[in-house]
This record gives C-alpha cells, structure tokens and sequence, in this order.
C-alpha cells in the first residue's frame, strides 16, 4: 500500500455519512491511515482520525459528544484495563488537539444485518481531557470529544448542525445548558499554528508561556477576519498571545504603534525576524479597537 | 401599563418566530420593555433585547450574523449620523453584555403585504465591538451579534442552528471559515456572573482584574458541568479567574489543596468569605485533572 500523506480536517469527496465496506477502503481513501490501530497520529502534531468500533468498556457514546478513553493498559486476551494509561503516546496526540485546536475525523463501525461497515461521521474537537479509575479500576485518560457544525460547504449537513445541539442538551442534562450562554470563543486557523509554533507558545506582549502537559497559546488577527473587517488569514495579520492579552488586544485595552511599542501597557512587542507584521494592520486594529476607548466611558 | 421585571434570556412560552402585531405586544409580553427605544438596557447590568427596524443606515443583517449599529449623535430630523457616538448609555450595555456572556432577544420588524408585524428571532452574544466612521462621517460604535444555537428545547429550532452555520460561512467568505477550527469555548451562567461579582472580576489565583471600557473575568466550573463529570452549577463550585489560569486549570496544570493552599504553583487561593468552595470539588479536580498530569509526558 502507498504511503498516504497526514492530512488534518476534511477531505475532498468524503462527506460526512460517506460509507466504507472495511478498514482497508478507509485506509485508501486517507481517512484513517491506520489499519489496526482506532488512533492515526503523528507525533508532535497531533491526532488526524479515531475508529469507534464500540470495543471499549469505558468509552461513551453520545452522538454529537463522545467520552473516548485512551489507550494503553489493557489486556491483549480480554481487552479489559489491567494497567494505568498514561499521557504519551497517541493519548499525548489526541491531548495536543485540545491545545491547537485542531479537528479530528471521527468514524464509527456500524453494525448492520448483513454485516458491519464504516461511516465517516465528521469532524470533532477535543474539548477537553482528564483521567480517572476506569470500570475496571485502573486509570484511564478521557477525552471530551464535541461535533463541530462547520465540516463541509454551506448547508451540506445541517442535521449534524442540529444534533450537536440535542446531544449536548442532553449529556448535559437540560437545565445547565439552558442557563449558559457563550462568553468566548476562541477559533484557530492553519496559519494560528505556525505564528505559536514561530514563537514557541510565548506571548507576544508579556513573555509567558503557558503549559500543561503541552504549551498552550493563541493566535490573535490583528484585523479581523471576514465581514466586515475582512482582515487576512496570512502570518503578517497574526500575533502569539497568552489567554489574557488575546481578551484584552479583543477588547481594545492595548494597541500597537507601528514602531511596536505597546499602547496603554508599558513595554514593546517581541518579535521575531520570520514574523513580519504589516503596519496597516495594527492601524486597523488602533483606528478601530484601541483610540476610540481613550473616550469611552469608564465605570 | 404595569412594570415589567427585567429578564434576560429566553422567555417561557416564546419561541423563536412568534410574531407580535405591533411594539405594544411586544412590551406586554416582556420581550422587549421598552415602547419606542431600539435597545432595552439596565444600567451596570447589559441589554436585554433589540427591536431591529430595518431604519439605520449603518446596520447590517446577515441573518445569524448582524453588525449593529450603537446609539446616540443622530439628527432627530434626518436620522443621520451628525456628531461621534461614544461608550455610554445603552452602547456601554451591549459592550457588557460582550465582557458577561448575557444573551440578547432580537426582534425584527417584519415588512408584508398587509402592514408590518415584529417576530421574535431568538438568542443573539455579543462577539464583540469597534468604533469607525459611518456612512455619514461622523464615529458609530459597532456590535457584532451572533445567533446562539442553543436556545430552547432540544431540537425545537434546528434551522436557525443550521443557518448561523450558513450565514457566517456566507459572512465570512468560505475559504477563512472552512480552514478555522474551535480551539475553545467559554460558556457562562447566572451564577459564573455573581461570582465575577463578588471578586469584583479580580483572579483569585494571581489577583489580576482584566479589563479595556468594562471587568472581565471568567467562571471556572471546579468539577465540570454536565456528562460525565455532572459537577453543579452553584457557587461552591465555582471560580472566579483570569483567562490564563482558566486555561491552565481546565488543562490540570494546577490543583488546590483542602486548605486553598495551590499544587502545582506558588501561593494560594484568595477566598472571601461570602465565598464558600466545596472541598470534595477541589478534590475532584485534583483526582481527574491535575494529579493525573504529574506523571504524564512531557515536551
């Protein structure tokens, strides 16, 4: 078999529902470049697919959120957990998706009366992970694993649109979920990736790097992104910020002069040779987010 | 007519797409408390709802996306824009409402055959704000509405969870939209806001108030809400921190011992006392998310 390039996200001509007779037609059509393994991942960039084959004692399925458990620690004979898993591995890959944000394909073994086959189910975030005692005892990682309504073109799969909404109502349980609302959120582009990978995870602004068991940034668009800014997707739009200077660049509390010195924080931007920023953006961003508040009013 | 309380959020018995014949219906049904203003606000505490008319030149409807325009340096004559809008008043509502999360009731008037009506379109966040020079000359402060995809029961309005998922591809431009992925959502609820209250959005990590024209703060859930942690949503179990060390807490990167004492980082936790945390939350997190991490792999 051909050596199959490691892509991430969607793929041309695979839309959600697509159907597969087994393994090896996955494995052609790039989906899941594994045979045997329910994880494909490459180490230090992250985990592009995972099979749910229903095999797993504590993996839960909830349709527009998944509970997946790692791998590691089991059994070969009853497929049971007999060891503690660990965050290496694919478990550390899968973990990686949470801090870039990016997507994984998820597919699931259908069992059907004249046999079984595969059916790519879409894109999923990693939204979160944990570990705890499995059902069998030993720990065992959890990954939070949440449909993403935006895979394919314009209106191609407003069901899944729909479903991710029903399904999180209900492992939520109504009522929460009825009194929450979206604060933030905080979206990432192939272009975020490289201006953190430029500046290893460090702020921009304060030096800091944030880490868990992987360093965690965020990538700022100095204009912003479609209408109606329409700022650019490109490296000389973008900054590397931690959480709070990511919050208060948004809000408007600091600017950047074209020299990049900080405005209304002391100090200059870091910056980096391979990183150049084109000056008409920071304009945009002080015309536009950072002059106007000098009047605003203030509690 | 009589006082109405001030509700934000969803009303009982009002779903997205009720109609109401005119501005008085409106009133009467609480959607919207106010005869003839475009924006129902409460000083210091956000907007609740807008009446869209369709009658200022600068707003902008996409659907699942409005780009709304502020209040304030308009002739009563022309309706143009004559002087600078500035963040006050209603305007600095709307801006809260993009620092607390708060959802806001959009109502747009309807223009048929046989007269106007004005129908219910369901929960709007605000994603963000600028100010820039209308269409007119002088500056409009400008709020980004996104339709949230989560209001009311399960499944009750699919095709307004579809079409925020249209609309912004269609806002956006495809290309952008299909390449950006979710790296994080922070969700708020009633008692994240009077938690943010009582710490007057101060970290009780680090001590930090964010802030650019209004606080902001986020609420971190110790032991997570819904499936499968089913952690409540109540004030024992709940955070009051800065972007950054609600990151690095969902990550584990920290714990807090039974004495508030911090695992993982210096110091310890700055508690009120009005504020009372639940040890076995602590506890919980500790368990799945932070003690876990200090045998895991790391870069």
């Amino acid at each position: 078999m051909a050596k199959l390039p490691f892509v991430f996200g969607p793929l041309p001509g695979v839309a959600p529902g697509h159907e597969f007779r087994n393994r090896l037609e996955l494995y052609g059509a790039g989906v899941h470049t594994q045979t045997q393994a329910g994880i494909s991942a490459r180490q230090g960039e992250g985990a592009a697919s995972i099979v749910l084959s229903g095999g797993y004692e504590d993996d839960e399925d909830w349709g527009g959120v998944i509970i997946y458990t790692g791998r590691g620690g089991r059994s070969a004979e009853s497929n049971q957990q007999v060891a503690d898993q660990t965050l290496t591995g694919s478990n550390l890959e899968l973990a990686r998706n949470c801090t870039t944000g990016l997507p994984l394909r998820v597919i699931r073994k259908v069992e059907a009366r004249s046999g079984s086959f595969y059916r790519y189910d879409g894109l999923y975030r990693v939204a979160g992970y944990w570990a705890e005692p499995g059902k069998s005892g030993p720990r065992v990682w959890r990954f939070r694993l949440e449909l993403l309504p935006d895979d394919g073109p314009p209106g191609s799969n407003p069901a899944a649109a729909a479903s991710v909404v029903a399904e999180e109502i209900a492992a939520y349980g109504p009522a929460p979920r009825r009194a929450s609302t979206v604060l933030r959120v905080v979206r990432d582009t192939a272009i975020g990736r490289s201006v953190k990978a430029l500046h290893d995870h460090h702020c921009q602004v304060c030096g800091v790097q944030l880490r868990g068991a992987l360093p965690y940034a965020e990538a700022a668009h100095i204009r912003p992104l479609g209408a109606p800014h329409h700022g650019p997707d490109t490296l000389a739009n973008v900054l590397c910020l931690c959480a709070n200077h990511h919050v208060l660049f948004d809000l408007g509390a600091f600017g950047i002069a074209h020299d990049f010195q900080l405005l209304g924080l002391p100090g200059r931007l870091i910056t980096q040779k391979k990183h150049l920023i084109t000056p008409e953006f920071l304009a945009y961003h002080r015309a536009h987010f950072y002059e106007p508040q000098t009047n605003a009013g203030q509690e």
